[in-house]
C-alpha cells in the first residue's frame, strides 16, 4: 500500500465522518490485521501492539474469535427471552467479584455502564451530585460529557458535578490535599441542593497519569462519600481482567469494596460488551422503580464472547502474566532510564506503564518530545500513546499477550528513539 | 427442555441479574436457535418470530455471519487507526440518505446515536430543551431516561424536556390541536431559558402505537421547531433500513429532510452497531468544539456487519419485499378481522403492523385482553408484542425474511386465539 493510497483512503474517510474523527499520528496508521501483541500495516510491515488495551487477550484470539462465530449461527437475540449463556456468564462473572457484589447488568459499552451505575446511584441516594477527578474520561453521553475534563467538550461542566485532585506528589498533590478538595466538593454540592449521589473514579487513575496514590487514601475519600450519604463507582474499564497482575480488579489495590463497578473495553476483545456489577439491594431498589432494558446487552453472541475471554484469562493464566511479564519490563526499563534524563519516573503496575517526561533543565513537562517519541517508536514498529494533565506521559498498556520478549523489543527502540534527542 | 428446567435457569437468571430484568411472556421462553423468521425452543419447537426487528434480514443470516467471522480473523481495532471498512460503509450508508445528509458518526447503540445527535444540536443551536412526544421511547441513558414517557424510570422529566401529543384521532387528537401543544412546548422552553434545541420523534412513531398521521403534520412542526432556532432529530430504530416498504428511511414518508437521523436495532443485525448521520456543516460544528470518540463504534467487525446487512437488503429486494409482503398481510388482516369486533383498527406500512384492540361494548382499551392474545399466540407457536399508551395495539413487527407464507401462519393462528374470547 503506497502513501498516495493511504492518502486516498484518508480523502474519504474525512469526506464520509467529518474532518474531526480522530486519528492516532501526525501520518495516520492503516492496520489490517492483528495477532497476539503484533499488528500488521497494509504492507505487511509488522508494529509491536504496546498501545490497545480492548484486545486484551490478544488480537483475534481464536478461542474468543471461534465462540462468536460458533454463537452467531445458532442464535442472537435479546435478553427478554431466556438463554443459558447470559446467565453463565453473569454466574462467572459475579464470582471473581468481592461480596456482597453479586449481580449484573449487561450494556454494550463503559459509556452505557457508567451511566447506568450513575442511575443506580441516583436513584438509591436521592441526591444528583457527581464526583470525578480534574482529569478524567468515562465515557461520551451527555451526562459523562458534562464530567469530563481529559477531553474537549463543547458542554459546560455540568452543574451537579464537582471535580478533586488525586494524589500525585509529581503534581505537589498530597493524599491531606487531595482530601481537602474532595472534602469541598462535597460541601458544594450539598450547599447546591444537589447531594453526593456518588464519586466515580478508574481505580489506577489512568487518564490521571497512573499516579503512584498513597495506601489508605482512596479508602478515606470512599468513607467520606459514604458520610456524606453518596457511593463508591469504581470504574474498571482500564484495570480491570486482570491487567494490574494483581488480581481481576483495580479496586482490590486499594483494599476496599465499592458499591458498583463498571466495567467495558477488555470485556469482550473488541467485541462490544460491558457491564455494571452492584449489590443486590441496589440493583432491586433501581429495578422497583424503573424499566431497564438494553437491546443488545448480554446478547447470547455477546455472553458467548465475554465466556471466551474468561476462560483465555484463567486458561492462559493470565493474570499471573501480566505480573511476571511487568514486573521485567519494569526491571529493564529502569535499566535504561538512567540514560535519559527527560524520564523523571516510570509509574504504573501489571502490564500498564507511564513515563513521564519532564525537561531536565527548565522541569516543565516535555509534552512536545512525548509526542515525538510516540511518532517515533511507530517508525520504529511499536504503538504507544501519551496521558496525563500535559500529555507528557508515555503510555504503554499492551495486550495482555505481551510477554517478555515484546518488552526486549518495545525497550531496545525506546533507548534508541529516547537517544535521538540528547 | 423441561418445564422444570426453564424454572431453575429463570432462578439462576433471577440471582444473578436481579428479579426486575426484563422478559416477555407470563411464563418466560427460551430461545436456542433461529433461521430465517423461526426460532426453536429448547425442544426445537418452532415459533414464527413477528416481533424481533434487530435480526432485521432474518436471524442468523449467513452472509452477515460469514462477514463478520471473517472479519474477526483479521483485525478488530479502533477507529483511530485507518481502516477501508469504516469508510466503505460510511459512503454506503450515506449514499442512502438524501442530501445534505452525507456524514456519518458511528456508534454501538440507538441509545448512544440519540445522545450524540442531541449534543449536536445543543452545540450547533447553543439551546438545551429537547421536544419529545408524550408516548416516547428514545434509549435509557439518563440525558433519554429524563424525556421518556412510555417506560418506567425514576428520573422525573428533566427540566429542559416537554412532551406533545402527535395526532391519533384514536385518542381524539386532531394534527391541529398535536400543533397546538408543540407550540405550547417550544413556548416553555423560551420562557424557562432553555431554548429548543431539537425535536426528537420516531418517523413512525412505534411506542405511540403507530398512528396514521395526517400529510404535512410533521413538516408543519419542523417547521415550527426550525422557526424557534431548534432541529428534527428522526429517530430511524425502528422504521429504518426498508421496513416501511418504501424507502430506506422513514422520515421519506413525510416527504421532509431531517437535520440529524440516528439508526440501531437492525443496522447490525443483532451486532451491536449504531450510527448519526448529519450534515457536514453540523457534525464539523460538533467537531471543533469537542473529541467524540466512541471505542466499539465503526471497528472493522463492526463495518463489516453493517456492511453485509446492507447487501442483504439490496441483493434479497428486502425494501420491495416488505412492500409486497406487507400489503398481503394487510389484505389478509383485513378479511379477519370482520370477524372480531375485538379489533377497532389496523395501522402501520410494509412490515410493521399494529391491531388496536378496544372493547367493543364500552370502547375502553382492551389490554387484558391484548395481553392475553400475545401469550396464547405464544403457545400457538407465534410472538409478537403490545404498544401504545394502553398497551392494547398488538405489535406485529417480524424480521424482513417474513413472507406470504409466514403471514399465512400468523393470520390464521391470530384469527384462532382472537375467537377463543367469544
Amino acid at each position: 500500500m503506497s502513501q498516495f493510497e493511504d492518502q486516498q483512503l484518508l480523502h474519504r474517510r474525512q469526506k464520509v465522518l467529518g474532518s474531526s474523527t480522530p486519528l492516532f499520528y501526525d501520518r495516520p496508521l492503516q492496520l489490517l490485521r492483528g495477532e497476539g501483541a503484533w499488528v500488521f500495516d497494509a504492507d505487511g510491515r509488522r508494529y509491536l501492539d504496546a498501545y490497545n488495551n480492548v484486545p486484551h487477550v490478544g488480537h483475534c484470539h481464536p478461542h474468543v474469535v471461534d465462540a462468536m462465530c460458533r454463537q452467531a449461527r445458532e442464535i442472537n437475540i435479546n435478553t427478554r427471552y431466556l438463554h443459558p449463556l447470559i446467565v453463565e456468564l453473569g454466574e462467572r462473572l459475579t464470582a471473581t467479584f468481592d461480596d456482597p457484589l453479586d449481580v449484573v447488568a449487561f450494556t454494550c459499552t463503559g459509556t452505557e455502564a457508567n451511566e447506568l451505575a450513575i442511575r443506580i446511584a441516583r436513584t438509591h441516594t436521592g441526591n444528583q451530585g457527581l464526583i470525578v477527578s480534574d482529569w478524567n474520561y468515562h465515557g461520551h453521553s451527555i451526562t459523562l460529557a458534562g464530567a469530563t475534563t481529559a477531553l474537549p467538550a463543547p458542554e459546560a461542566m455540568a452543574r451537579h458535578a464537582r471535580t478533586f485532585a488525586v494524589p500525585d506528589m509529581s503534581r505537589g498533590v498530597s493524599a491531606q490535599a487531595s482530601l481537602a478538595q474532595l472534602e469541598q466538593a462535597i460541601a458544594s454540592l450539598k450547599e447546591s441542593g444537589h447531594g453526593v449521589a456518588a464519586m466515580l473514579v478508574d481505580t489506577i487513575f489512568s487518564s490521571e497519569g497512573l499516579p503512584d496514590v498513597p495506601a489508605g487514601w482512596l479508602n478515606s475519600a470512599m468513607e467520606m462519600v459514604h458520610k456524606a450519604g453518596g457511593l463508591l463507582i469504581a470504574d474498571e474499564v482500564q484495570p480491570g481482567f486482570g491487567r494490574t497482575g494483581e488480581g481481576m480488579w483495580g479496586y482490590r489495590v486499594h483494599g476496599l469494596i465499592p458499591d458498583i463497578v463498571t466495567m467495558g473495553k477488555p470485556m469482550g476483545n473488541g467485541h462490544p460488551i460491558a457491564a455494571t456489577v452492584t449489590t443486590r439491594a441496589l440493583l432491586e431498589s433501581f429495578g422497583q422503580q424503573s424499566l431497564y432494558f438494553n437491546t443488545f446487552g448480554g446478547n447470547p453472541v455477546s455472553a458467548a464472547v465475554g465466556l471466551a475471554v474468561l476462560d483465555v484469562i484463567e486458561q492462559e493464566g493470565l493474570i499471573a502474566h501480566a505480573r511476571v511479564a511487568g514486573a521485567y519490563a519494569i526491571r529493564r526499563l529502569n535499566a535504561i532510564i538512567g540514560r535519559h534524563p527527560v524520564i523523571k519516573q516510570m509509574r504504573g503496575r501489571g502490564l500498564f506503564f507511564g513515563l513521564e517526561m519532564v525537561d531536565p533543565v527548565t522541569g516543565e513537562p516535555a509534552s512536545a518530545e512525548a509526542r515525538r517519541v510516540v511518532n517515533r517508536m511507530r517508525d520504529e514498529g511499536v504503538l504507544l500513546s501519551r496521558i496525563g494533565h500535559d500529555d507528557n506521559i508515555l503510555k504503554i498498556r499492551p495486550p495482555m499477550a505481551f510477554g517478555c520478549e515484546h518488552a526486549d523489543f518495545l525497550i531496545e527502540r525506546l533507548d534508541k528513539v529516547l537517544g535521538e534527542a540528547r
